[in-house]
């Protein structure tokens, strides 16, 4: 097959990738794609580095071993610990979606002061603080873990009042810190933005890592004239666990049914 | 090693067992115990049976490798999907969370309808249910999945006002049910149980399952002969991922620090 016509390669530990999956899909809609959920292993955001790193390896191999022209890390806290490794472990180009955000918040704030919110792991990593300060050191990041965020959002209260407390009570520092941008550093971020948008209010932007990464991999395509001529954007997926609950959140992300799912056993 | 010098196994998919760990080091203070936490998978309760299975015999298999007298899945949702295949599988005697839980449930209703709540898996399973109609087929049982409560107690939200609207959510319509006991059927719940007590009202009686375990474990040593005469209570814990997040909030639960931790890789 020639290297254009292949697919992309997507993974992340669960859904949470899958508004990735849904901006690539926006972005560049002959693109055929291939998504990896490891929802054996779900989530990544608690666990530690190394462990996480074993787990996208693993994963990594997984999508090129099916022929694949580009990997995409849809998850933040795989990309925080693992994007390096898996740059060096294989032969194809990497897209992880900690860099595309940071860029896209060092371009638009105005007060320098930019905070980003994710898993415990990935505010952890400081992998966002890093990419930050390696494009302008002269930002200040106000960095804030939320680890409830994932597990609201998988129970479906999107629009909730106990959602929008939860948010109040990790978030009200930002308004305090003279925060005017907001980097969601979560793939399941984006599915909380009219609330966060919301109680955040008018004068803190929010930066979607999805978006973001989607952009720099339609770039990158270009770059390396791998773009795919014609196609019909269809998805292949692949999970660790058995499908009924994936299928059921993920529809809610993606706005549309999910089929052609197929469960693997991954060997570490 | 003479058998009832062994260890007492238990294993959890992370911290929430420690619960039924410190209820069994109350009820059995000779008694030495390991530990396993496998938080390199963590959670069990959003998984299927059949991962959550091959994982439970995994734990299983390297617990009684270390030369133990008696297996404790101090998981719910391990001992919803897996008892049956781990006392197959295992020559020594298997104690399961659910059982012991249904059994004094069913002893202290008056009015025949108990509340379960737990995790997506464990309900899903109607582990409890059919554990408690097995009992007595009179009894009704209502069955709540409560996903946000093992978040927040890992988060340490324990006496919370965000934390205390969560219960109000999932729990009001027990109040309306007629329901007087609610099964705790999830290790990491009874570090709610204030909240839980204080919201459900006096009219409704509690049930760890965690403390049942260990009445339910102590009873089998008796009837084995298995008591260890004499010993220091003391506990080896072994994971599967890093111990930094297990340690934090294992000792918030058990009220003491954590020493004597390893870390394992299981081999599936």
């Amino acid at each position: 097959m020639e290297e254009r016509e292949k697919a992309i390669g997507i993974f992340d530990s669960g859904v949470g990738g899958l508004t990735v999956l849904k901006e690539i899909q926006k972005a560049l809609p002959n693109e055929s794609c291939i998504y990896l959920g490891d929802t054996a292993r779900v989530p990544y955001g608690t666990k530690s580095a190394q462990i996480v790193t074993t787990y996208a390896l693993g994963n990594a191999r997984f999508l090129t071993s099916k022929g694949i022209k580009l990997v995409v890390i849809a998850c933040n806290t795989a990309s925080a610990f693992s994007l390096g490794r898996l740059v060096e472990a294989l032969s194809i180009p990497v897209v992880g979606v900690v860099e595309p955000g940071a860029e896209r918040g060092v371009k638009i704030t105005k007060t320098k002061r930019i905070g980003v919110i994710g898993t415990e792991g990935t505010i952890a990593s400081r992998a966002y603080t890093k990419a930050i300060m390696r494009l302008n050191p002269e930002m200040d990041v106000v960095a804030k873990a939320c680890p409830l965020f994932v597990p609201l959002v998988e129970e479906g209260l999107i629009d909730h009042h106990i959602t929008r407390q939860i948010v109040h009570y990790y978030l009200d520092e930002f308004e305090r810190d003279g925060v005017d941008t907001v980097i969601l550093g979560c793939t399941h971020y984006p599915m909380l933005k009219p609330v966060l948008g919301e109680i955040l209010g008018g004068g803190i932007t929010l930066v979607d890592s999805a978006k973001e990464t989607a952009s720099v991999v339609a770039r990158l395509l270009d770059e390396l004239s791998l773009h795919r001529p014609t196609g019909d954007g269809s998805c292949k997926y692949y999970l660790t666990d058995i499908p009924g609950r994936f299928v059921r959140i993920g529809q809610q992300i993606l706005g549309k049914a999910i089929g052609n799912v197929e469960m693997v056993h991954l060997e570490l």
